[in-house]
């Protein structure tokens, strides 16, 4: 049918096109319209049924809003912006060039345009820049019917007139009542009565991340937005949320695979910015490793005797790196999920030390059962391999579940603590292991 | 006040207690609960009022169900069952013993515990097993105000009724309206006429990966589920959608690190399960190195002659571990997000392979001047390094941008592409190609 449809476009048969477009979700009718390319977009863009047409715009990719907003008239435009929601209006704001910011802002009311401007202050991730004014205020005073006739009234534009908020006279907000609790409530009931007092909110600098995790922890679907007079300025909706949880995963994903962090869609990454968000750590690591060659360097003399000790080489380090990788990632996110919180540090390192012990006793028996009688090794070689390869499984999972606990205890991001980093250290520690302790047991 | 509510607890002042927890919301109650141990526990529960108690309940980690349902009268059990709704039920009978699912089920009423019965049987993950009946179900001939008298009537024990189901003769869903749309309505208006008919449902087999892809995609609160025959069998919400959402994310931090997936939380994990969970991948990769270090080893007199080149041996392989994993976490998480899809697969592989020589090119010349200027090597080895370093990027990048599309091709999770496995075939072509160049460029 998606084919079919692009055929039909393609083909100039616009009215045939409409009809099957009508049959669409809003979210697959914006899919669709991505594959249209110039001239061709603005004509079916202008088929589409007017009501749909700013929903369908806020789930186009950035590149063909803008390309929109170039091409079409300004009243078309004003008429979009009118029926975008606030926090929508925003993010697209936010990442569109100055001139086009222009010709959106010519175009939109005084009352919003100033509203605009003043949420286009609040810092990037903040409560303030992720939360919508679109919503239900009702006042304590008002019965369950007034409030239901207000909604009915005024419902129309907001963004979910599922929880309402309620106010006092100072606008302070002092209680939520769910829509599902005003139908079910008798209409004579006053909104102060039915109105839930215990509110979870949050002020306009809190951090997302911070935010979904109360999303998460409360079971919530909206959370209201106050200032420092527990006025209520937003709501935040669960929408949104799902967005930045999967956005704050990937965040963390690629921290912990040492790279500086980017919201923007791989395939429509640039090659060089993808590179440059790479190149840093890979320098600063790779120039780390350079201290475990200085290592082997200085043990040159015992390579030069029994050079067969270099084989081992990639086995401890990849064994040591994996093990630590492992321990970091579940500490990591443990801290992510508030699973785990500072006060577990010696907890952690507890378990991190027996886990290690057993797993750092298995791996070293099988190695030097491997090594001696598989591959014929020098039994005192063996024996070398197995107690250094035990020493890295226990270094390695003892740093990997201590390391993100002290970043988050020094209010860095724990997620830098992952893989990368942790073997490099242990990489070091595990050869000057190996080496020393091949020097003491081959007597050289 | 956390701390003071204990004590009060702690000093059996169960008075001032209940009035300060009946201040808290039902997840902060549960949250204080869990440092309540033994009998203790059974009082200040008891304390609760009942109308919460079912709420509270479903919040509590999975060991105090267990020690409550097993010291609790069966009435007091009875009560709990009743109010709590169906998904939480089989939630939490899917994890306790046989004995204590017997004392439940015994305690419920026939057609609950039929219900129950079949929702056991969804496999886990799937659809079926995370969805709830307690929805609301309207005909689509009724008329707005018979729909609202009906919600009103039967309302209060569903889970949701922010969005109502509408059903035909047959019960099969032939469309969807929110309570929002009905208060907006007019009450004579047939619900035919304001239901929306453009419905994205799921049946019960989807797993829960896909279905939250679904709720993102869409921007939904809720799902319905339907059999074979297109008719409802229960919804899915979007509270639940968030917690899957953290588990699959979690799924996949662990499979990338190397280790068995488990959605228990760590602290709450033994050592000897988290042992197991780690150990097997440890061992696969830890053979897998032994490969390269027979690289390492049929090099012996190459490495004999000049054994400083070990030194390089940790920068290459650290080197080609990292760049590999950046790349395998970008597609892994593209995928996953479906950012990235089956039919990319060549422009992801152009796309790292032209990253790879950005990266490979900058990394590789500044080892080339490190080497041989600052750490005063002998310029053909400097060059040797270099020249590996870069070939070493290059295949790193390209492999960890192709093999974890390769897995999905196969229907393999590509989550057990990343790093880990990565660093330990790169490892061995990076040994191989440094290994083999200062043979022929030193001459060996």
């Amino acid at each position: 049918m998606h084919r079919r449809l692009l055929e039909l476009i393609e083909n100039g048969n616009y009215n045939e096109a409409r009809q099957m477009l009508l049959d669409l979700n809003v979210v697959d009718i914006a899919q669709l319209l991505e594959e249209i390319k110039g001239e061709k977009l603005v004509v079916v863009f202008r088929l589409l049924p007017k009501e749909l047409v700013a929903d369908i715009f806020s789930y186009m990719p950035q590149e063909q809003k803008q390309y929109l907003i170039e091409t079409i008239t300004d009243q078309e435009v004003t008429r979009i912006m009118e029926d975008l929601f606030l926090d929508d209006t925003v993010d697209m704001l936010e990442e569109l060039p100055a001139n086009m910011v222009k010709k959106i802002l010519k175009n939109t009311d005084d009352d919003r345009r100033r509203l605009i401007n003043r949420f286009l202050q609040y810092p990037e991730n903040s409560a303030g820049s992720i939360m919508t004014i679109e919503y239900v205020d009702l006042k304590e005073e008002m019965s369950v019917a007034q409030a239901l006739a207000y909604i009915r009234r005024t419902g129309v534009d907001k963004e979910t007139i599922n929880n309402c908020y309620v106010m006092d006279k100072n606008r302070k907000l002092v209680g939520i009542v769910s829509l599902r609790r005003l139908i079910l409530a008798g209409e004579a009931t006053p909104i102060r009565n039915v109105m839930e007092k215990k509110i979870v909110h949050i002020d306009t600098s809190m951090d997302q991340e911070e935010i979904a995790h109360l999303f998460r922890k409360y079971d919530l679907t909206t959370m209201p937005v106050v200032d420092k007079e527990k006025r209520l300025v937003g709501i935040i909706t669960i929408d949104d949320i799902v967005d930045i949880i999967e956005q704050e995963n990937t965040e963390d994903f690629q921290k912990m695979a040492a790279m500086e962090p980017s919201d923007e869609a791989y395939l429509k990454t640039s090659s060089f910015v993808l590179a440059r968000h790479r190149i840093v750590w890979l320098l600063v690591l790779m120039v780390s490793a350079t201290l475990t060659g200085s290592i082997i360097r200085s043990f040159e003399e015992v390579l030069q005797s029994v050079v067969i000790l270099a084989a081992f080489i990639p086995r401890l380090m990849d064994t040591g790196g994996n093990a630590g990788s492992q321990s970091a990632t579940l500490v990591i996110r443990g801290l992510a999920l508030e699973e785990i919180r500072l006060k577990d540090a010696f907890k952690v390192m507890g378990k991190e030390l027996r886990v290690s012990l057993l797993v750092g006793a298995a791996l070293s028996s099988i190695n030097f059962l491997l090594i001696h009688f598989l591959e014929g090794t020098d039994i005192r070689i063996a024996f070398t391999v197995a107690v250094s390869l035990f020493l890295t499984v226990v270094l390695a999972k003892v740093l990997g579940g201590a390391l993100p606990i002290i970043a988050k205890k020094l209010r860095l991001d724990p997620a830098i603590m992952a893989g990368p980093l942790i073997t490099t250290v242990v990489d070091a520690v595990a050869l000057l292991a190996f080496f020393s302790l091949s020097k003491a047991i081959l007597g050289l």
